[in-house]
Order: structure tokens, then sequence, then C-alpha cells
């Protein structure tokens, strides 16, 4: 029998780490000069003439659909599993509010440790950043979805915040390449993170619990509400940290645009996959998204409204076309189990997100960006003020590679640790069972209509004749 | 036997439609100035200090409730139905998916092409008055939910939308008419839309899926998320538009005030019909909306806060005596089946809307305004610089007349073309049910409680015997 | 047999009431400044060069946050109850829907009442307020959920609200005591005013409805939804009447800290808590929310990052605490029956909140704060410009005092008046029982698979032979 007794060491992880946040941040982290009430003298040294200015009112509201993209969005589009509701959603709350912790540390070493003060200063933009990296960690969790305890999903948080704030600070400081909406930062990376993950963890006789696999009416429903905030607020995923004013606005727009374009052609390969062409709810909650993410690099570039549509428009294609075709081979063939399917809402879309990326960026010319807006757009300053446009795409490729290589090489050394038989995972048929973890009321006498319970007594009468 | 093979028709439309959205936006649609890289340019050029200025900050929060309304909030509402959510809220996405696209073509046509250079430029508020369009069509299918296809509802958005780019050209452009939240050209419109639709797609033995019909338990707590979304967001929704500063902040609180005082007339009149004095789910879901569709147009007067509640007031007593009076009549003799009840939630309180836009128009002065102030909101400048409040409201109500009859002429051709036989509806006995259009897992073997297996177990023993 | 017809009762109070508040609202309230058409004047005189300074822009987004903590927040918190959804989001609805109203008036008169016109003037911040008033009302709710009549739930409500303006004027103007997230105001006062009704309606047989008690599956879920939107707002909630500009930006980010670190705690002591480290929903759905309580108070000060993290570790042990540990006691020995645990959501956290409040602004200094941080933060103006940070903390402990006082004394005085036999409440064996005041339609029929209908049928026909 395998010992699912977590009363030890989820307890103990959780209070440690906890513990480990406040030492740490009471040691590096300080309010940044807009959050600090020193604020009314920093604004009259920089001629701030209203509050309007500072960069709260720029970035909260995004922040917020942000944050209600991570805890709802990720959180119930993993409903969708007939029993594994509550970890679904109670673990990514969990791991979601360690990770968040987690990356303002690693982010704010490696991207804003203020050298004269060993500080780290945080702002509205840090917590974005800090979802922004819990993102990854989610999109992993996707793969493993119950087949894992939260112990491991903690580690496996741990190390993913690590690795995301190493890759991000490789890709975005010293490539400079441009990422706001984080198709390889985020999606990619975490993607292949969780694919690594899972394949380490393979589980030959995964068919055990067969019976908790796939959604109830019900829990399909529970799961559309996740799709459909990370729908809706995915334009502000990518417009987040993009530069004020026409950056955010264009990234906005880009993003709505290329959504709309996904569902169409999702649904249009989901009707073509079957006989009858009825619609698969696992293509609506999951290819719909696609779009959000190929746009990540894309989304504050000049791609123009009709560049959006297209990326839209093959998205939808390809990742509902990865739910039919090529998850069940990724299962068979390269024993890759993936429980929500990341590769085709995540991986696939993160790496076309790059490319597509890469070529806008090569593509950029001084007659469609103005010569001042190509400048801002690429941050073409300082040490990269004389780069061109066609290496800027060539470091969009490179920083690709980067998101991949982290996630499959992170993927492989944290799937061996995982491995380790200490961490309380369930036995192969138990997977999918939120009995594990969770204290679940019996519904038997309740969910029992009143007029089968009269027949189950007629039932045992008869038995007993 | 009636085919319901959408497996051809479904993909085709959606390629075929996508196609052209990408190759006409190809031709018209460009970033405005504030969203285009070149702002760096115009911004200075028009002495704007702060990026804070770009329209993006003003209408970005609106828009994003907004999009919650249209997705969230228009599919949550109508998962009522026991076995219809899957067809409520992904094909409310479908739609509102492919109508947001085609509603920004044809409002740009209408009312935003510049003449020089044939583009339309598209930012933000072009972005809102596309989902509000699509909220017109979204009503629409609220009257023929559960008895059409996706491909019929895909059609009825396509002419949906394009009537309302007329609709909404000659009651706003032409006539001058101020319609902010759409009481006339949104609720009016698409309400009678889908009604006469309905009424042409009259079908007289709709009670053989009467089984069907109704709401269990938990689907009617799933409307509640799409209720209650609409209701909180709808002071976004009509100070979506409405002029930066006083207007937009004048429109929330008339609309956040009227919306609370519906809440509880719709009570009081729900409690009074029942012998009991039992509240009705369908009330609280429906009618508590229905006055903050009466203050569409007025929510950006001076139409003071007791105005609001008073406006309210009648709509939730007036809405709710619909559902249990009205409703009825209509399916009995005027052989009009409503599924959602949209004559009682938008058609009746968006003709009260557009009469209380008319009186209040009428009644608005100097003393109450102020000189620059009645200009502005009625934007009496230009051709219309001499026009007498008076004389405005004659054209709101003009407008109120537009719109009803684009509703239902509109919905009378839209009917016909529907009626076709190759659209692949269902049949009368196979309506409100999800089975038609989606693959829907069997739940028998799950949700039967062991016991019950058991029971089911011996039952067959004992027939056996 | 106890009567719970509200047929009369409640549609008289809806109507009655709603009245009431029009002709209130027609001689007391009117648009302020910001929200009325003359502010093109009133901008150009305060030489205000952008619209975008109008406090709508400031305050709105935060503002929809809190209303969606309000409607979806409370209401679907407390759906987790397995027939009582209903009556959840239902009567949360109606009671916020009139509290609102009231709360403008009742703050207004006490706040805000303009001496020279006699008028009340509202904008943003009055609505933020409203609703902050109607959150200690909801609060109350749910110590008596399930066991009470809307009706006495509308006059809970009224005499909370009415109660809650004046102590806020006690502690917010006379003692000038801080407390923007309102730690003391709003929860210590709802938290205690709820306990203490709920203890003069003390039903010593609640145990003949037990059958109704506890969740199921799915109820679990929606209440998921509520602890979600609650937990991912509260910093928005904790910012929404603080300073414009860093206070903002600094009680979001504290909030935001406070937060993540009580979910780890929480989970903690669930784990702990059952013999195989289980988690318990209960705790996860309630305690992980504790943090947000608790720095109401301090989270405009300059408590700092690493001491928000303390305030959320000690908030999610102590909290989850009270589920296991005080809960019971309270009822078995104190005869508080307690549905939701508000005592350990809201009274503890609460007081906890007041306490840090108290201490961290009797530790603030100059140095941390500058100079005219100092006087920004605790508003040191006017009569109060002499006023050291030890004397406002002193002032900061009575205030909450003073809150548990008027709870106290005003929940006695609510709860005698609310055993009157003239409300409608149910029996004791109907109690967390939708069907007394809902419609609730049979689904009998339609949950049955068809395989068990086939079976009855069987076995009727066995019962015949």
């Amino acid at each position: 029998m395998v010992n699912t007794n977590i009363r030890l060491t989820l307890p103990v992880v959780c209070f440690v780490w906890q513990i480990a946040m406040i030492i740490l941040f009471g040691v590096f982290i300080r309010y940044d000069e807009e959050s600090d009430t020193h604020w009314v003298e920093t604004k009259a040294h920089d001629n701030i003439t209203s509050d309007i200015e500072n960069d709260f009112y720029f970035r909260y509201p995004s922040f917020q659909d942000v944050h209600v993209m991570i805890f709802v969005g990720f959180g119930f589009l993993m409903t969708f599993l007939k029993r594994y509701s509550f970890g679904a959603v109670g673990f990514n709350f969990l791991v979601a509010s360690f990770g968040l912790q987690w990356a303002l540390l690693m982010q704010g070493w490696f991207h804003s440790l203020d050298p004269q003060t060993g500080k780290i200063f945080i702002g509205v933009e840090s917590l974005i950043n800090a979802d922004f990296c819990v993102a990854g960690c989610l999109i992993a969790y996707g793969a493993v979805l119950g087949k894992v305890s939260p112990v491991q999903l903690l580690v496996m948080t741990l190390f993913g915040v690590t690795l995301f704030a190493v890759e991000e600070y490789i890709i975005l400081n010293l490539l400079h390449a441009r990422d706001a909406g984080g198709s390889m930062v985020i999606h990619t990376f975490g993607g292949y993170y969780g694919l690594t993950i899972s394949w380490v963890l393979y589980r030959p006789n995964l068919n055990q619990s067969k019976r908790m696999q796939g959604s109830v009416y019900h829990s399909d429903i529970f799961a559309m509400i996740g799709t459909l905030f990370l729908w809706m607020f995915w334009p502000s995923f990518n417009s987040a940290i993009t530069d004020h004013g026409d950056g955010q606005h264009r990234a906005a727009i880009n993003t709505y645009l290329c959504l709309a374009s996904t569902v169409l052609t999702t649904v249009a390969i989901s009707s073509l996959s079957q006989k009858t062409g009825k619609l698969d709810m696992v293509h609506i909650q999951n290819s719909t998204l696609a779009g959000g993410v190929a746009l990540g690099t894309a989304a504050e570039f000049m791609i123009s409204p009709y560049g959006a549509l297209i990326v839209g428009f093959f998205c939808g294609i390809i990742s509902t076309m990865g739910y039919i075709f090529i998850s069940p081979f990724l299962e068979k063939t390269l024993k890759i189990q993936d429980t929500c399917g990341i590769h085709n809402l995540h991986a696939m879309p993160g790496v076309i997100g790059g490319i597509v990326g890469a070529i806008t960026a090569a593509a950029a010319s001084e007659s469609v960006y103005g010569k001042q807006g190509l400048i801002n757009t690429f941050d073409f300053t300082g040490d990269f003020k004389d780069r061109t446009v066609l290496t800027q795409g060539g470091y969009q490729a490179a920083g690709m590679c980067v998101s991949i290589v982290f996630g499959v090489v992170g993927g492989a050394i944290v799937g061996s640790i995982l491995r380790l038989p200490i961490w309380g995972d369930p036995a192969d048929e138990n997977c999918f069972d939120d009995e594990v973890y969770w204290e679940v009321k019996e519904e038997h006498q309740e969910s029992i209509p009143p007029i089968l319970e009269y027949n189950n007594h007629m039932i045992h009468k008869q038995q007993d004749l």
C-alpha cells in the first residue's frame, strides 16, 4: 500500500517555507518609491503634478485581471475532472500563494536588486510579475493534475519559480528579447517543465484509475468558468507590463482580436473531428485560449489587427488537432501523460508565439513604427541602442530556445527529485480522486431521491422474502 | 427524422467567415492613433504630458467589465436549463467571438470610416462598441435558446450585427439621439429581433421536449453567476462610452442606484405571486436586471439619484409581472416562445428606457445642467448646435421607434431565412438538449451511488430468476 | 406548526422601505461636484487640466472589485450548505441591495451632510462606503444563515446599517482613528453583531435539521467561487478609500502579501487537524481570508512587506484553530450557533486587526514615514494636528472597543426584536432548507438516470405480482 499521509510533510513544508519567506522579506523587500509614504517628496522632485501618474493607476486594473486568471482562471479550468475539483482549485490556491512570495524574491534578486542598499523595491508591477512567474508553475501543474501530492506541487513550484527567474533573466536581460505576455518565458517554459516532469513520473498503470478520469456534466460547466475568465482577461495579461500608453492599448487590442479568431477555428476543428459534427467540451475549454498564448510575445508589436486574427486562426486549428492527434501519441509513444493537455494549450502555442515574435521583430521597420516608436517598442536604448531589428529577431529566437532548454532540463531534474518515495503521492488506482487529500463528505444518503430510497427499502424487503 | 448533423455546415461557416474577417481586416482595420507606436509623436503634438491621458486608461476597466458581461454574464444567465448549459455558455462564446469581429467592421464602415484613407481606426472604445453590438444578438439568442442550431445562431448574428450597425447609425448619427447604455439601440432592437425570429420559428409541438425544460437546483445557481456579473457590472456598461469625467461618473452612480431599487420590487412581486410567498428563481435571475436596461439611455443624464431609484422601482414590478402574466399570454395567443423571457428583461424595459430617455431629455434645462453641461451632455455642437431639448426629446422618441421597426422587420426576414431546412436545427422532442450538438459523457455509472449499483445488480438477478 | 408564510410581510417591507428610500433620496441625495454636469466649471476653477483627475478614475476599478466581493464573494461563500444556496445568494442579493441605499443616507447624514444646503453629495467614494457598510450586515448574516426569514434579514440590515453609521462616526470622526479596510468598523462590529443576534435567537433543537447541515461536493465548489473572489479582490477592498497615490498602492501590496501568507498556514493547520493530514474545505474556504480582515486597519500604514506576511501567518493559524476548537466551544458552552463561523473569519481577525493597527500606529515614526508622509497617513491636520502617534495608538485601541460594544449591545437589542413571533422564521426541523422560502423544482424524475427508471419500473411490476 502506498502511503499518502501528508500530516507531517505538508504542515512542515508550509510552516518552514512561510517562515523563511518572512525572514527573507524582512532582509530584502521594501516598498518602491511609488508605494512609500515618501512619494509625496519623490513626486515633487519628479515634477509629477497629479497622483494619477502613480504607476498604480496604469497597472492595477490589469493586475487584478491577471490575479483573477491565476486563481479563478487556472483553478477552475482544472475542475473538469469529475472528482478532483477540490484538488484543482485548492492546490492551485496553495501553490500560487507560495509561489508569488518566492517569485518576488527570486525576480527581485535577478532583476531589481538595488546594488547600493541591497534591497528589492516592490510595487504593482512586481506583483504582476510574481503572478506571471506563478503562471508558469500552474501550467506545469496541469500536466500532473491528479497524480501528485500537494507537497510535490510545492516542491515543483519552489524549483519552478527558481528556474523561471533565471531563464527570464537570460532571455529578457542578457538576450534583451521582448516577451511582455510571456509566450516564451511563461508558456513555453511552463509547458515543457510540466511535460518533462510528467514524463519522468510516468505511471504505466494509470488506467487503474480510469473510472475517475473524464468529466461529468457539472464539472464541465465549472471548468468553463475558468476558461472564460482566462479568455476574457487575456488582453490584460498580455498588456499588463507593456509600455504605458499606446503599448498597453495595442497589446490589449491585438489579444482581444486574436482570441476571437481562435474560438471559430477551434469550433470548426472540434466539429469536424466527430462523426455527426458534435462539439467536444475539452476543445472548447482549452484550445480557445491558444491564441492568447501565441500572442504573448508579439502583442505589443505592430503586428496589425489582421495579423492578430491570423495568429489566432492557426492556433485554434493546431491546438484542437493537438488534442485529437498529438496527445494520444505523446501518451502512447513518448510516455507523457498530460492530464490537461498543456502541450496543446501552452507548449505548442508558446513555441508558435516565440516564432511569431521573432519574425515580427525581424520584420519591424521605421516606416511602420516610426523612429521613436521603434526604439520604444524594442527598447533599443543603452547597451542595445545600435541593435537592428534583424538582430533582435535572432535574439528572440534564441530566447525561445533558452525557454525550451530550461523547461526540459529543469523538468528532468525536478522530476527525478519528485520520484523519491517520500512525498506521499497517490497509488495508480487512486489518482484523480479528491478522497486522498481532502475530507469529502459522503453524499450517498442525501443524493438519493426519496422515491429511490423507497425502492431500496422495497428491494431489501424482497431480498428478505 | 430531422437531420442535426452539422459536421459540414458548422466548420464551413466558421472557416469561411473567419477567413473573410481576416481579409476584410487586412483591407480596412488599422490601430487608431492612441494605440499606434506613432502616439509618441501625436501626444507631443497634442500637448499631452502624461501617458495616463490615453483613452485606454479612461475606458479599459469598463471595457473589461463589459467583456465579462458578454461572455460570463450572458453565457451563464442562460445555463438555467437543466441540460442545455453547454449550449448556453458554448454557443454564446462562439457567436460573440464571431460577432465582435463583424461588428468592428460594420460599425467602422458606418461610424468611423476615414474618408481620406478608406481605413477604420480602432481603439478601446471600438472594442466596447463591438461588445455592445454583440449584446444585441445575444439577447436575441435568449428567445430561441435550445431551439436552434449553432449554424442558425451564426446566421442570426451575421444579420443581427448588420442590422444593428444600420439602426445605430440612423439613431445616433442621423437622428442624433443619445443612447450611451443602449436601451433602444441594444435592448429594444435585440429584444424585438429575437422575439420576431422566435415567432417565425414557432414550434407548435414544443411540449414534446417538456422534460428538458425548466431548471434543476445546480443549474439555477450557475445561472446566478450570470445574473450577478451582469448586475454588478451594469454601471460599467452604461458608463463605458459616456463622456470622460463627470459623464462616466454620473452614469455609474445612476445605474448602481437603479439596479438596487429593482431588486426590492422584483422580490416583492415574486413573493406576492405565490400562495405562500415563496420566491421564484426565474424572477430573481432576470427581473433584477431590468433596471439596468431601462436606464441605458438616461444614465448619463442628470436624472438625479431619486429619479434612478424610481425607474428601478417600476422596472422590477413590470418585468416580474411580465414573467407571471405576459409571457404565458405571448406563448398562447401570439405564438411567441421566448425561452429566457427576453420580452420581460430586454424588450419592455428597453422601451421604458427609451421613453424615460425622451422625457428626461425634453425636460433638461440649463438651470440643472449648466450652459456648458447641457451642450456637452447632449452634444449640441456642429450641425446640432441649435437643437432645443424639446426637439431632442422628440428625436429620442423617434429613435425608439426606429429600433422597434428594425427589430421586427429584421427579425421577420432573418426568421424566414432560418426556416430553410438546411441548418440542422433539432426536432421538437430534442429541443433544450445538449446531446444534439455536444459530446456529453454518460454519467450513469459514475453518478449512481454504490448502494444503488448493488441494488441494480440485485434487480437484474431477480429478473433472471 | 410554525408559520413561514411571508407573502404579506416580505412584499410590504420591500415596497414600503423602497418608497421611503425614494422619498429620502429625493429630499437629501444629490450628485457631488465630480459627477455633476457642472464639473466642467468646477474643473476649470480648480485648475484641473485633464478629466482623468476625476475621482472616478482613482476609485472606480477598486469600487467594482468591492462590488463583486459583496455580491458574488459573500453570496457564493455562503452557498456551501447542500440545500441553502438559493437563500445564500438570493437573500444576500436582497439585503445588500436594500442596505446600500440606506447606507448612503445614514453615512451621508453622519459624515457628509452639507450644512448650508442640507444635502448629501454622493460620488464613487460614497458608493464604496455604502458597499462597506453593507459588508458589516452580510457578515452578520453568516452567523444566522439558514435560521432566519428574509424579513428578519431586512430588519437586521436596517438596524445594522444604522448602528454601523453611528459607530463609524464615533470611531473615524470623533476618535479620529484610521480604519481604511474596516478591521474594526466593518469586521469586528459585523462579527459581534451577528454572533450576539445568533446567541439571542439560540435554537436548542437545531439538530432536528441536521440532515440539511454540511455541504455536498458541488456546493463546496460553488463556495470556492466566493472564497476566491473575496481573496483576490481584498487588496482592492483595503485600498479602495485610502489616499490617492502611494496610499492605495501600499494598501494593495500589503493585503496581497498578507493573504498569501494566510493560505499557507491555513493549509498547515487544516492538515494537522486530521489523522491522515487531509484538508478540510471549511478551512480553505474561510480561514484563507482572515489575513485580509486583519490587515484592514494597518494596510495603509508602513507596516512593511514582511510585517504583512507576519500578520497573515498568525491569522491563518488562529482562524483555522478557531474552526477546530473555538466554534464547537461557542456552540456548546456559550450557546452561540454560528453557521458560517464568522467568529473565526471576521470577529477574531477583526480584533487582531484593530490591535495590529493600534500598535503600528503607535510605533510610527518620522524616520520611516517622512514628516509629510506621517501627517498624510494619519491625517494629522485641523483639530488633530498636534496629535502624537502614541496618542493615535490609544485612540485606535479605543475605536476597537467601540466597535465591539456596538456589535454586542446592538446585536442584543436587534436580536430581541427578531424574537417576536411575527417574522415567519423557519421551524427547527426546516432550517437550512431552501424549500421554505423558494420554489424549488422537484428533481426526482429528471435526476434518475434512465437505467434506474427502468429498474423502478421493474420494481413496481414486481410489487404488483
